[in-house]
Formats: C-alpha cells, structure tokens, sequence
C-alpha cells in the first residue's frame, strides 16, 4: 500500500472514525439553558411553527442544513458498492460544504430496490432540510431521480456529479474558447461518454450557446446517432443524423473534446486530427482520457483541462456546488434552475479573468496565476469563490422568481 | 407573552437558528488535507468498507451518531402538529445527546400517510446511523413502528418516550418502594393512561416484579376490563377481570399511582382512598395529575414524583436516554434489549442510594440530597450519569449476546 492510501485510511480512522461530528450552537451547561432548549422551553418553537410553517426557518437549524444523499450506485470512478461504502465520500462531501461555505451538511445512504422507493424515501425526509445533494447515483436512474424529487420537494434538489460536474466545465470551457478565438455557437464539440455528468455538460453547453447538432456523443457503442435503437431517453436527445460512427469519425476537425468516459481513450492521433487551436477536457478521474504531456508535445495549440489537482485548469466540482447552495440557502430557493447554473458558470468564469491576490496564490501553492492557456479555471483554494458564486447564484435566484426572500443587505460584501 | 417564553423563542432564533450545527473532526485546511478527506484519497475507505462492511464503523462516523427522529404526531404534550412543527424538540434532543454523551446526533422529520410508509422510509435509511431514537410518535402506531424497525434494522432502535419514561420510572418507583416498605411483587399499581409511555411504564414494572393482575389501568372511559370490546392489541394485554369501572374503584387501596395522562386527575380524595405509605407518579407535564403541595397536605406518608424539574423527585428521560445509548454503541449492541434496559433501572436507582459528591450538588443547585422521599431520582445535572448508566448498559449488552464489541478495556474509568 503506498504511503498516501495508508495516510488516507489514518486521516479517516484518527483520532475518532470518521470526519464529522454535531456542535452546539447554544448554550447548554446549565438547567435553565436546558429548560430553553428542550423541555418546557421547546415548546414556545413547537408552537410558533405549528402556526406558521416558515417559522421553521426561524428556530431550527433547516434553513443552513443539506442533506448529502446517496445510494451508492456509482462510487467515484468505483462503481455500485452499496451505501455504506458511499460513507466515506458523503462525509467527505459534507466536510466541503462546511469548510467551503459554512453549510451545516450530513449524509443519509439510503438502500432500495426501485428508483421509486428511493424517491419516496427521500421526499418523506426532505422537510427536515434546507437542501439536497444527491450524489454518486449511477445513470440513468440518476436523471429520474432527480426529475422526480425537484418535483416534489419544495426545497432545492441538486444532483452535483450532474450540474456541479456540468458548471465548472462550461466555465472553463467557456474561457478556453475565448483563448482560442472560437465562438460556442459554431464550435463541433465531441464528448466521449454518455453518463450523468456527460449529459448534464451538454445540456449546460447548450444553454450557453452551444449547437445541439454540433454535438457528437459517445458512448461505449460509438457514436450516438438516429439510427440506433439502443438508446435511452436521455441519449435519444443527442442523436445525430450522422454518418460519423466511431471517436475516429468524430474528432476529425472538431473544436472540442470533453471527456467524461475513461484513461487514455484519445490518442495522440485523434488529438491531431482536431481543428486548429482545440479544447480538450480529459475529465476521467484519476487518469485522464489524454495525458496532458501527450496532448501538448503532440500539438502546441492545445488547450487541456483534466480533473487532476497536480496538472493546470482542474475541473473541480468544489469550485461550484458549495456556493450554489450557499446562494440558494440564503434566499431560500425553492430550487436550483438552469438561470442559477448559468450565473454560477459566468461568476466562476470571470474569476479567472481576475488578478490573484497574493493570498490565493499562497493559499494554491502558485507562484503566479494569469488568465491564459495554463489558467481558465479558478483554484480550489480561491477565497473569492464564495461570495462571487453565492452571489451571483442568489441574485439570479430573486431575478427568476425561484426565492422566497430578497437579497440581503450588502450580501456577501464584507 | 411571558419572559420565559420569549427567551425560549430567542434561544432558538439568535445568533443562529436552531441549536445544532456540523464540526469537522480532522484538518480541512490545506490542498493535501482535502486530498485525504475527498477524492482521491477517499477511494481507500470506500474499498476497505467494499471488502468489509464492518469497516464503515472503523472509516465513518456511523459508530457514534443516533438519528432522532419523529413524525411530529405527538409533540410534548402538544399533539399531532406535523412534522416540521417537532424539529425544534427533535433538535433539542439531539443537544442533549451532545451534552450528555457525545453522541453525535440529528434530527431527521419524516413525512408519510401509513405506518408501512413511516416504517420502510426509517429503515431504508437506518444504515446511515449507529443508533435510532424514535420520538413523539403517537401510540398505537409508535408500537408498531418500533417493533417492525427493529426487527428490520441491525442497529439498535429505541422509542424514547416509551422506554426512557419507563426506565426511569421503575428506578424511582423501586426505591420510592424500598422507603415505603413494600414489595412491588405485592403492590396494587393503578396506571392512569394508557398510552405510549403508560404501557411501556407498565411493561417495564413487571420485568421490574411486578404482576400484570395486580395492575389497573385506565384510558379515557376508565379502568381497561376483560369485557370491553374497545381495546387495541396493546391495552387488551393490560385488560384486568374486574367489576372496578373508575378510577375511584382502582384507587381504592392501591400502593401505587402512575400517571401519564392530564392535569389534576388525582383528587385529593382518590389519593385519600390509597394504601398507607402510597407511591405516586404524577408525570403529566407541566401539570401533575396532583400537585406535589397538595398530596403532601393530604397526606404525609405520601411519596411523590413529577416530570417537573421545580419539585423534588423528577423523572426526567435525559437520566437514560444519553447513556442507554452511550453503551450500546460503545459495544456496538444490535438491539437495545430487555436486559440492558433493566440494567439501566438499576444503574440509575443505585446512583440516588449513594452520596453525592458536592460537584453534583453544586451543578444541580441544591444544598444537600440524601437518599429518601425527597430523593429517590438521580438530578439530571450529575456527571456520574453516564459512566454508572453506560458502563451498566453495555455489561448487559455483552452478556445477554447483543454485543459484536466486548466491553472495551478500563470502560467509563477515567
């Protein structure tokens, strides 16, 4: 086992199992603190809630709670192994809403035999929170999923392996095509990989301009196109008319790669049949479908993001999912719309765009970090992220008529 | 408004809503520390709980996090108010767990239509927890919930309110016996209410010795008989073969009063009509069934206990729960069964029989406590709680074959 395994299994199992735990927000040393915050006290809450339901938001802690739900269907880059093993990365997640956005976040594995008991279930407990974030639930039951919860909850249900995955790379994206001096309405775009995140990068790039019929879709069969009949609903609606049947076919002058599939399935030889000046995001995780020292020795004009911290423009979801909930909380967002996803994307993009305070610099471990092929996408690290996304979020949030309350006085400017 | 109740309602809004929130256990600042807690180091306790599922209480905080949850049908004494309106009370209890046993708990409100639904969302999700307390749900269906889910669940879940209630009961009611001089093997027990807590009171007593036929409960159309026709599965158990119709008739003569109904139910004349040196149980929150003033005046070989932290003797749940649980988990029980409960009466009765140690005294505000009819109930306040209770819990567990853990080395010695 190497050393960062056996790190990784210590940080988890040291000093107490696990990474989270319950704080005390209140005071409660003494029997009259205890006579407030249960019984008789508790009654006075019990009450005011039962008149108005908003009064929840009031007294308990729902309002800043998200849910981190999953069934363990699609582990990482692991696979189904059950909601328990899925612990471990729920908890994980729940460590980054709280260090990343002081979002209180804990985890339910859920087990179930349909996608229907899995979202009743999940409907059933939603009012105890102020947000749900599905996570790790394979395709395509994942689109169900989350179709059918955001319909009935009044609360916002985001599947982040989905829209996380799909904001920072459309931010990123975004960015690249300006580099390289290609406009999104007419770029020919290739994704290799057909899953949850793949589609939900599509979609997004198309709702920031991107062409439908300029997308060639891939999964493990090939190219997605008319004339086949293996396709699911989520599938059929990237469907081209297309003679194009292979990566092959596919690549062959496109603007862009976004790979969500698996290592090195773009060789040298595809990269080199792309246009001139191309956008690859290599994102399988940990080896990317091109490793970024092939693709630059093979063609200068290249630019690469992948989803490694150790290599230039990593496509990291905590860029994104816990100040989008950070923004919908604080408006209280009955859900998480597509206008919220594109402000995200824009506030993420424009950051990069920014000079970096010597703060972020040494928070990221870089020397300089300047707008440009090496740097399209903001660092993990980046402080400014919180209040730019959360803001942007929460704004869009108001302008769409999703939020019960306005924006607060001078959010987010402190 | 009154002062208390508008600090109970500002206790719960400021600074924050609600009283619990989310700490972090291990080190989230640095780039290398959320490379351990998230990907990719995480991938090493999915696959150590993929290969062993018993890891997940070695990588995850599982082991020592109880889930609180209700369906708000019986809120305090408040009622059915839904769902939403019992967060404060199920957060409250969470502190507690917090406070008194570091256990790390929240809350989870479950909205469904039938006891099945209830039942199969609570069990989809108990795997996410070390332990489950059930909370205000209203009897008859918390009887049912509670035996289905732990059959269904290989953690240990417990319905508070019936069991806590009981526990400590049968510790007060054993000692305040012991003061009188009467065996509870021979006593007469009228049960005013026949409930959750009322039932599992009375179940909990026999286990303790005492005899079913000696026992005389009342619902709201008085004494429950062998030949009414209106009795569910549960209060038929305690349906007696008598001509005695109201409480008036059970009183008569009885050793021993618990109630679990209403304010001033008890005159003074039924109290008249009880045995020399009668027990009385007056739980009704925050009304007695009589008040501890005018029983005493009624008679002074009257020995009587309240849920009211004002008057001596109170029977307050936060003795038990905290620590049945503390136990269980730190032996990692599948069940909290008949015996770790009646260990738990005999751990909290024993403690009331011993002297108190002026730190005690001190956080429980009183002068002096020495073990008689003003003191037959441990404070809540007294830190030797959860060693006595737990240590006696998890004894219990190991020998009556619940355990997977033995009881760990030196436990509760400190």
């Amino acid at each position: 086992m190497t050393d960062l395994k056996q790190q990784a299994l210590d940080y988890h199992a040291l000093p107490n199992p696990g990474k989270i735990s319950i704080a005390l927000t209140t005071p409660a040393e003494t029997s009259k603190d205890l006579a407030l915050a249960y019984s008789p006290g508790v009654a006075e809450p019990v009450r005011a809630i039962a008149e108005d339901p908003n009064n929840v938001y009031k007294y308990t802690a729902k309002g800043n709670t998200v849910a981190v739900i999953s069934n363990g269907t699609a582990i990482l880059g692991l696979g189904d192994l059950g909601p328990m093993a899925s612990k471990p990365v729920m908890e994980g997640k729940a460590l980054l809403f709280k260090r990343f956005a002081d979002i209180d976040s804990f985890d339910i594995e859920v087990k179930h035999h349909t996608v229907e008991e899995f979202v009743n279930t999940v409907a059933n407990i939603a009012d105890s929170f102020g947000g749900i974030n599905l996570e790790d639930i394979k395709a395509p039951e994942c689109f169900e999923i989350e179709r059918t919860l955001v319909e009935r909850c009044r609360i916002p249900v985001f599947h982040d392996d989905q829209h996380g995955t799909a904001i920072v790379t459309a931010a990123g994206m975004l960015n690249a095509l300006d580099i390289q001096g290609k406009e999104i309405q007419a770029a020919n775009i290739v994704c290799m990989g057909a899953g949850a995140a793949a589609i939900a990068c599509m979609e997004l790039l198309i709702k920031c301009g991107a062409q439908r019929e300029k997308i060639y879709m891939l999964d493990r069969k090939g190219v997605i196109h008319t004339r086949r009949d293996d396709l699911n609903e989520y599938k059929k609606l990237f469907a081209n008319n297309t003679d194009k049947r292979t990566l092959e076919d596919a690549i062959k002058g496109a603007d862009v790669f976004v790979g969500v599939s698996g290592p090195d399935l773009l060789s040298a030889d595809h990269l080199a049949l792309m246009a001139p000046n191309p956008v690859v995001f290599a994102c399988s995780n940990p080896d990317p479908e091109i490793k970024p020292e092939l693709a630059k020795t093979t063609r200068d004009d290249v630019i690469i993001a992948t989803g490694r911290s150790d290599y230039p423009n990593q496509v990291n979801n905590v860029l994104c999912f816990p100040f989008i909930f950070r923004g919908a909380l604080d408006v209280r967002a009955k859900a998480i719309n597509d206008e919220m996803k594109v402000a995200a994307v824009h506030a993420i993009r424009q950051l990069a765009k920014e000079e970096v305070p010597a703060e972020v610099l040494k928070a990221s471990g870089d020397k300089s970090l300047t707008f440009g092929r090496d740097y399209i996408i903001p660092k993990p690290m980046d402080s400014r992220l919180k209040a730019r996304v959360a803001k942007a979020v929460a704004e869009a949030a108001v302008e769409s008529g999703v939020a019960a309350l306005p924006l607060p006085e001078n959010y987010m400017e402190s």
